[in-house]
Formats: C-alpha cells, structure tokens, sequence
C-alpha cells in the first residue's frame, strides 16, 4: 500500500476557479488499488503554502508527495524537472499572491541550494500520458511563482530531513471555462486532466 | 422542422485522425428535436469536397448547411465569417490536398466574387459556445485550403441558384491525442467539441 | 514615372508609437528613380481614415495606393489579400478607434461586396523580402479594425469609380520599443521594416 | 580594466547561420573603455563545448564569462537565471549535437549540484536594456541543450575551483534570414542584437 499525498491550490489572481481544486474533489471519490490517498487544497500564498504541506507530510508521512498547479498558456500536461530558490512576480501580468505579497528576487531558503530536482520519475510520467493520448511534456521550469515554491520548499525540507519520501510537482493546462472569453488560450478538459492524474497515480504506486 | 445537412471531412496530411470525423460518427446517434439532420463525410481534396457536398444538398434539399473542418494551432471553437475565392498551399508547410493537388493562388470560380460571407449567425454562435464555458470566437480567415474552398463553394452554389439555404464553416481545434507528441499545441476534447457543435445545432434549429 | 501614394497611421489605443508614422517620415527623405512618391498620415477613426485617404486620391491621382499599418503580434512583413466590408471591433482587447467608436458587425458599405482582393501583387512582394532575407507572407486576413476598413473602402471606391488605380495594404511588426516590457511579443527593427518598404516600392515601380 | 571573455556559437541543426557568431565578429571591432574583451566561437558539441570555454578561461582568466547562445522562438533578449545538470534531446525537433550526441536524462556532472545560479546581475541587464527600447526578461530555463550545458558547466567548474569569476549566459533571438520562411517566428535584428550586447558589456564593466 503506497501512501500519496495529493495537493491543488485554491483560486488565485483574478480567476474564480483553479482546475487543479476540481481535480482534488474528484480525487476524493477514486478508489485505486494499493494506494492510500490523502487530499488537500493550499493557499496561493508564499509564506504559507509548503508550511501547510510539510505539516500534512509530518502527520500522514506520504511515500510519494503529488502536488499539482495550473499554468495558464500550457496546452500539455508537463511535470516539472526542477525547483529553484526564488521567489519573483517581477514577470509581466504578475500580481503577487493572494495577501498581495510581490517578492521580486528573494530566496526562498537564504543558503539552500539553487536548484533541487524533482525525485518523481518525469520522464516516465510524461511518455505514459503521451501514450494514452494526453499532450504532455517535461518542463525545465516551474517559474517563480507559488508553484515553484511549494515544489522547491518540499524538495528542501525532504533533504534537510532526510526522509525517503518522494515528490514532484505537475502543472495542467487551463480548464477551457477559465479561458472561454481568451479564446487565444490553450485549454484542456477537466475530464481529461482527471484520467491523467488518475493514470499518474496508478504508475507511481507501481513504480519504484 | 429543420433540415440541417452537416459535414466532416476525412483525414488529411500525415494526421491518420480528424475530430470532425469523430463528431459526424457520433451525430449520427443524436436525436435533437425539430432536427432533421442529415450527415457527410467529404473528401480533402479540392475539386470533389464541395461538388459532393452540392449533389447531396441537391438531394436533401437542407434549410441549413453546417460544415465543420479541423484548424490545427486553433484553441477555440471558430465560426468562419467568410470564404474566399482563392486556391493556395504555398504557406509554410502544406503539401497539397489527399491527391497531391497544390495549387497557387487559383481562383475557386474565375470571375466569381472575391469573398462571401456566411449566412449563419456567427457572433450568435460564439456568444452562445462562451456563455456555455466553450472557447469560442469568430474567425475573419478560413484559410485557403479545402475549408475555406468549401465554404466559398458553397455560399457561391447557393446564390448562383438563388436559394433560401443559409451555410456557414465551423472550424475546431485538434483532438488531444492528434498532438499529443506536439505539446505546445493547443486542443480541445472530442467531448467538449460534441457538446459545442450540439448546442449550435440547438440553436440554429430555434433561430429565425 | 509612378506616381505612389503611401499611407501611414498615427499612433492608437494606448501605444505612444507607430512604427507606419516613423515608416513615413523617413520616406520623405527617398528619393527612388521612376517613382513620384505622395505620404501621409491617416487618423485612426473608423468614418475618417478613408475618405481622408479617397480626397488625396482624387487630388493627386497615383498609379499605386499602399497603405501600411502595425498589427502588433505579427512577427513578418504581411501584404493582406483581402479586404472585408465589415467593422468589429467584438475581439478581445479591443477598445474601439481614436474616437470611442466602437462598431460590432457593421457594414463598411451597406451593399457592397462581402470582400475585395488587393490589386497589388501580393505573392510577389512576399517573394520579395523573403529572398532578400525579410521574414514575409501573404496574409489572408486585414482583421475588421481600421487597416481593414482601409483596404475594403479604397478598393470599393476604385471599382465605384471605375479607375486604373492599384491599391493594397501591407502590415508591419510591432517596432522593438512598443513592446519592450512585453517580451513575448514579436518585433521587427524599422531600419528592416524601412528597407522591405523601399524594396517594395522599387518593385511595383517596375512591375506590370 | 575589466577582462571579459565573450562566446558565441557556431551554427546547428539544419541552419547555416548563428546570430551570435555574427555578433562576436562584431565585437572584434569593438573598443570599450575600461574593458578587456576577449571572444571565442564554441562548437555545438556536448562534450567540447564547455572544455574549450574554460581552456580560455584558464589562459585569459577573466573577471567575467558571458556567453551567448541562439534561442529560436524567442522574441526577447534572456539572460538565464539557472543552469541545471541535464543533458537533454528528447524534446520534439531536437536532433542531437553536431557530432549527433542524442542523450536524454544524461548528468552534465554526475554528483554535481542539480542547479546554479548565474553569477550576473541578470535583473539589472534585463532593466537595461528595457530603459534602451529593447525587449529583455529574465528566462528561468536554459533548456536542456548545449548552451544550459554551457552555463552549467562553466558555474561548476567556477565552483569546484573557488574563482571569483563571475559568469552568466543570454539566448539572443533568430536573426531575421533566419526565420524569413518561418513567418510566424519572431526575430531580432543583428544591429539590435549588437547593441544590447554592447550595453550589457559597458554595464557590466560599471558593475560591483
């Protein structure tokens, strides 16, 4: 029995919805053999988000930590490569997060390494996903924004501690009602983002 | 009651699937009421895809002619407000319809209008896909391959006799496993391109 | 000795620059062999930009019309095939012209053909600048702001008239400076697009 | 006096030119004062590229390394934040190095840290040339290809000795003859290319 751990985020922005809030929900109705998962939402906020995260690994000590965010202009399913030690909204259209924190170049843990690889097998996810027909895809960067965040502090606080828990972090695409007056945007169906979860799960508790 | 003749069109280029395909097998099923609705597959290849369109409109005698076709790169479900009177492959890429015609700026009837519009509603359409949490969006460019040759062979059919049929182009984005090697390209969900183009239907059914 | 007018447009919506302005200043200044060159500067008001153009037309009466325009997002020089007698100004991020004006679906020339093809030749202007280095294509649509109630009301008046005048629409890239803070839009140097505009006019100069 | 080594690449793939080696003919010509420049061509080649870079750096040991490299796609001068310890072509298009070196998942440094901040001031330089007109950002993803595998190795090798060279990489757009087939690709002229070079050296000399 494989213990996961599987986060989304609330809203944040000028957005009333997040698909991954939607994934979560669904996600407490599934039934998959030899896994004992464990939901949760987090707050798009900096200072909060992986504390929240890290106290939910303490109590339930996942295996393997899923944590998963939206990236508005991705058309794929892309599990992230990489977290860095920064926090920045300098980017255009950045708004800061949810208590209007506008960190522009901070580090996230001043004297922590640059950059800490996700410990999820990324290249395995991304060809599953292609072979049951879903677009997906490694991406090299997370950005600098809340996702990057919990993903980075995550990775950190495994190391620091030491533990043998695994985590990564994915991004979807945005669900096509988000984007329906941006019509420019890349979407893809919540239906589709909930089997391709659903199938990255199956794989994790079968991996290792 | 009526009549709307809707058609698709088969695969083309080294795509080996074509959403409308999808869409016009599973129309088949669908029993909208005051429809009476008739459906098609048509060639891609240039001097057959609106001939054979033409004969069966000859045949069924619709009061609408609704003919959908696949734009990949396109994010959003896309009413087409005009067809042109041109022929071309020479942008970058194309490699001429299914028999291997390439035509270069070749005029669809010589001495035909340059452009004609559609004669469906489509701002009411894209209003109505958006307000349905579809991407949605009037186009101003069908292209100048076998859409928009379709399209403008029709609207030019239809005034050339004289009668009341109102025809119009819908284009919609790829199907996710069509790109599912291409992740930077947008799709959208059969799923979701079923519900659009049943609600489309619903509506031009009602309208007028 | 060809006579050719060439038109700009002032700057619009909440940009301080046009890169067509600065195209037309520096044309003032070429002094090409067989070329009798007419500039000015349209207003971007939808009832203005074209009769403004049609006076100096009737004034000067030129061989050759060419108006530029910016269409911000493009990345290559592009000569539009057509344009359509419509005004919308419906899409996304549209705030209407100079005026407030802010049409949707509004006919150009109540009655008049759905669309008009340039009389230039655009294929050859393409071919142009792409062996030169230039990155071109023909575009299939002006849009349905000012550009393309531009193109439509100079092609119509021309056949109203019954003239030998040619007459066509070319847009250019966003200038570098325009989008300086929004580094995913594409540009285009004005010493390049200055250089596509002086090859095109020495070209049609020869041509027919 | 500043000693700076600037690198540019040779060309890859199936293109026949490189911006950057056109920029570092350039810089040949180039005298600015309070600097000592010297410039290299790099060889896109996995296992020689970095080698030859701190060959140079071991004769001319300089006060900084900035390295240049080609982004086709983007529209805005870079700098990179990070390089990360990856190999990898697995990406679609990717056909390897110039030798055909294809690996996928490959450790530039096996044990070597997973990510390394530039040691730039890669805020400043974007902010500079934003005040100059030309369109800059941040970039948090070298990729995984021979210029990540560039700034990695130099930062590592930088590290592991306990220099005080600062060093750091910027992807330049396509140049214009680049993409000219390409039109829905963005480019940057050389001379604006150039220019934001220059800026970036003349600054940097100012610089801690």
């Amino acid at each position: 029995m494989k213990k996961i751990l599987l986060s989304g985020f609330e809203p944040f922005g000028n957005l009333d919805t997040n698909p991954t809030t939607a994934i979560i929900s669904r996600a407490e109705d599934w039934d998959i053999e030899g896994i004992n998962l464990e939901t949760m939402i987090l707050p798009v906020v900096y200072n909060e988000c992986a504390s929240r995260l890290i106290e939910k690994i303490e109590l339930f000590k996942p295996d393997i930590v899923l944590s998963l965010g939206v990236a508005v202009g991705r058309s794929a399913i892309t599990p992230e490569r990489i977290g860095i030690n920064i926090q920045d909204t300098a980017g255009e259209g950045k708004t800061g997060d949810n208590r209007g924190d506008q960190p522009r170049d901070r580090f996230i843990n001043d004297g922590g390494p640059d950059g800490l690889f996700s410990t999820l097998p990324v290249r395995g996810i991304a060809e599953l996903l292609v072979s049951e027909g879903i677009p997906a895809q490694i991406s090299n960067t997370a950005g600098t924004y809340i996702c990057n965040n919990t993903l980075y502090s995550v990775l950190d606080y495994i190391n620091r501690e030491n533990l043998d828990t695994k985590a990564g972090f994915i991004h979807v695409p945005a669900s096509p009602d988000m984007v329906r007056k941006q019509p420019q945007m890349p979407s893809m169906a919540i239906d589709i983002q909930e089997k391709a979860i659903k199938h990255i799960l199956e794989f994790l508790s079968k991996n290792d």
